[in-house]
């Protein structure tokens, strides 16, 4: 049996249920264009990219956020040390994300689930899961830009496992769709003041 | 010369100037990865895309938003019946805002535009441009959402001069890139509750 993820918290009862509806949710896919076909192809994409989870997500980290300070520091403490802890177990959620992201159906606990990582990045509960002292905050702004580096990053490693062109571009469609669709969702708890208090 | 865009406003004394900084925007660039290169991608792909945007404006509300109720009752009366005027006026906007995406640089007037934009889709001062009675607030999730649709839909005519795939998939990342800069933008306004009211 693979270790337990920590914090990782998928489906449990403790997870507040999502102010979000399913009529919401549906229109929202029909927004972002999400149809079945691409939940097919987000699925083809989890088989490979299963195996690649850690060296994406090292890839980001380590790779990107790393140089950014503005974007490093909310994996840090409050006088910008490194938190080695806090950072390894944010990326086995991380990586978790990814193959959530490729097969998990997109129902309630899923969208509970979606609710409660933008919960993690926001005042609400950023930092409770680990028990540290970072930021308290992460900007908006900061997440909806990052998805397109995360989107033009993620191609290359759909294409590693020898699918075609065209599949690869199927595939790729439908990753960002997903990612669209899910920090759509996350502007429900980012227009919550008790959340977010008016910040971007 | 070309007749004059209704209710096009860039780099007028009226349009206030955005509450965003300079560094503020300099960051979020970084985040979403939009580098000098990319601007230049963006030229290329502007030299492309201006002889197509009515094409590809009528794509997106003819094509797409027209058929789902959801989102075409933004461009409608509030008891649900078309508003030509303000269609075509808003199309027009559409289209220019093609070209600005690629030909603009993203200066301070960029950028205040760019909020601009934004609070012509929230409470703050939806329809009065046009002196309409339509809804009053855009969903940011939709607009979020829909930035997905017309990131696949426009690469095709990104493809239909006779750039090489390469440069297709060159200037289609740095118009993804810059998308999701400019939604993230939007985030500053969504944010004020004076705009947007708690409203997601």
């Amino acid at each position: 049996m693979d270790e337990p993820i920590p914090g990782y918290a998928f489906g449990s009862k403790e997870i507040p249920r999502a102010e979000v509806t399913p009529e919401e949710l549906a229109a929202l896919q029909l927004s972002a264009g999400l149809n079945p076909e691409d939940r097919e192809a987000l699925r083809r994409a989890g088989d490979i990219l299963a195996g690649q989870t850690h060296q994406i997500v090292q890839h980001w980290r380590a790779g990107i956020i790393a140089s950014l300070p503005h974007l490093a520091r909310h994996s840090r403490s409050l006088d910008d040390q490194p938190l080695p802890e806090y950072l390894q177990r944010s990326n086995r959620r991380f990586e978790q994300w990814i193959i959530d992201t490729c097969r998990r159906p997109y129902d309630q606990d899923w969208l509970n689930y979606q609710i409660e990582i933008a919960r993690r990045h926001t005042s609400a509960k950023k930092n409770q899961t680990d028990g540290v002292q970072s930021t308290s905050f992460v900007p908006f702004r900061d997440i909806i830009g990052f998805v397109a580096v995360m989107n033009q990053t993620v191609k290359p490693y759909l294409g590693r496992t020898g699918a075609s062109a065209e599949d690869v571009e199927r595939m790729h469609q439908a990753w960002c769709k997903s990612l669209q669709l899910q920090v759509a969702l996350w502007a429900k708890l980012y227009s919550d003041p008790a959340a977010a208090s008016g910040q971007w």
